[in-house]
């Protein structure tokens, strides 16, 4: 089931436009080739309509944001809705500066997100929202836990029905809700947080499966969380004495890469709430 | 031949300005150190005709143009070309969207490039021109193929001599043509596809090799092709079981490291047509 | 002793602002991941007050500057002065271009220091002065060597005690000063200036020794070179047959990761003049 996600990503080859930040863009272009897609990057705003029109998938992450680069969100997410293109969130930061909460909140309110990406932290600031903003109850753990999870699955279905995307919450224990079900999944090792943009690359991944996978975009959008906790834990099992943060990233990518649908399914460890 | 290419790269380790996109740029740097250069960046307006000044060769990539960057290239171009340097010009993207295609045109008008360097779309849609741009036909296949390869040859001739460039068109089988003479060369494999900017990092390493060997730049550019591709080759076959995408871009760079003026003699696949 | 400083990091887990270039910023992140610390990345103006309010140190690059950041690394530096957090300069490229040593020197007038960190040649820039200021004796060699030593380890100091920061001087042989004492160290390989940002990635480490060793504050920045050189000899260990300056990069970061208190201490090669 979500090995079909990846086969027809690795079929139709998604053409992903990413306006990220500058640390992790270059994992974030290698993830996407790695899972069968094609990435392209540009934030200036005369030439995002462009390329998001060529496209058909946007990945709007905020770190490393700027005056120029947000102005390019904007006009990209805009076009991006008016051609029915694929459109994915990464509020990276947000809750941590007024300029990324506000941006964060600010993209939510003109553009259409079909997905929204981020940790518990992040999700909670937008859920909340600010100024004239009214969220929904973002009073959760601030850790997913076997405790907190009833709590927190609820937390996703009710963002997914507010703001009508669905809503990926990524941690020890992923979320990755709509208003009526979430994929609640344990893939993954703790090593994976010692690599910068772990996070930036999943949501890269994924824009590049809920575009090759229009007909079921929740399981495409758990399917890249599943793949990404799955080659951690693959890339993992091939280190070596001595290897470290940098050899895993490379590992973790390598996974992606030789990633399939067989071996997705059998690998995947998720149940849907 | 070709060989003492490389050879003179290690010899003179010539210093070479990059304003290129910030997607591939540590691939680019780490290449540019791997052959024997000295790589620089800087994209600021203010700062570039001074960087240049210090360097031998400037190479811009227009990926991840923004306006500031742009008018940054422009000033570079101007006094790379008043101290007689090597310039190189990547137009990544050109086709793509009307502010490429016009940002590779217009500084093709304005700057006297050495090489300029793409895939043949990118090619051909600087050879078609824009806007009161009149171009030379670029009536040519969408791939060079042993079937389109005389066409192709007569084409990157002809382009050749209208820029009084070198044209490098790059794929399964690349073309490096003056005026006069072009390098038909089939190293490499198709799986360097899958890294992101293989063809940024080409770029760099060309602006090098040009550079280092002024009196042979048709030859200096065809040996960075043969290099970058037998390092595709030579990677692979350091490539163990599980390895992907991300390990290959690791052993590409490393095998241009070990790169020799007899490895690369005995390796390089060629003809001059 | 130098032991105890990363054993420091790694249970302090100090947050470190990163204002640096596009270049090496990725391998700076996951540096700073390797040792322990926890990187942020944000250059925006409207962005850097809130982001460096939030974290324990600030390390300024001004590698691939640009008007913008510039204007972020002012704000950022007097915000972390107010807060009294440690503040790193890296004068990447001082002495290349009027920008950059005009844009080192001004930081230093108006921000307080931590550490400087640099070659001989930008720390020379940087005592030099420029326009109005004057600056110390920076009339020693180009490079440290044993027969310039103690001429380097008086400029270090006489520079330390003036600009009432911690001077490191980076090389063959490392200085790491203040106006009184000063650590000469061996640790190293030449073959690390084949790896674009090595000097970047050591003073994104050396902000994360420094902030989470406030009480010593010149051996934490002894013990990040110490580690970055160990890490280096290291690395160089595990290289095989056919890795290249890609494949080094790699293991370095890996040795920064698996580095504890007991390896460096029996490895860490310094005296203290």
């Amino acid at each position: 089931m979500l090995g079909d996600c990846i086969e027809n990503v690795r079929k139709r080859v998604p053409l992903v436009h990413n306006i990220t930040n500058y640390v992790t863009v270059n994992d974030v272009a290698n993830v996407i080739l790695a899972c069968g897609g094609s990435p392209i990057m540009s934030d200036e705003p005369e030439d995002v309509e462009d390329i998001t029109s060529i496209c058909g998938g946007l990945n709007i992450n905020i770190g490393t944001l700027n005056k120029r680069s947000i102005e390019g969100m904007y006009l990209a997410g805009a076009k991006a809705n008016e051609l029915g293109h694929v459109t994915l969130l990464d509020p990276v930061g947000a809750g941590a500066s007024a300029l990324r909460t506000n941006t964060a909140i600010g993209l939510m309110e003109k553009i259409q997100f079909t997905v929204i990406r981020g940790n518990i932290s992040e999700i909670k600031t937008l859920a909340s929202g600010s100024g004239t903003t009214k969220g929904v109850d973002a009073d959760v753990a601030d850790a997913v836990t076997d405790e907190s999870l009833s709590n927190a699955v609820g937390f996703a279905k009710a963002l997914a029905a507010k703001t009508r995307s669905i809503i990926a919450i990524t941690g020890a224990i992923d979320l990755v809700a709509d208003a009526k079900r979430c994929f609640v999944i344990r893939n993954g090792r703790p090593e994976m947080g010692k690599i910068t943009g772990t996070g930036c690359q999943l949501s890269g991944m994924m824009a590049a499966f809920v575009t090759a996978n229009p007909d079921a975009t929740l399981e495409a959008a758990a399917a890249a969380v599943c793949t990404m906790g799955l080659a951690g834990e693959i890339g993992w099992s091939r280190m070596q004495e001595g290897d470290g943060n940098s050899t895993y990233r490379n590992r973790i990518i390598d996974a992606i890469y030789h990633m399939d649908g067989k071996t997705l399914d059998a690998g995947a460890k998720y149940e849907v709430k």
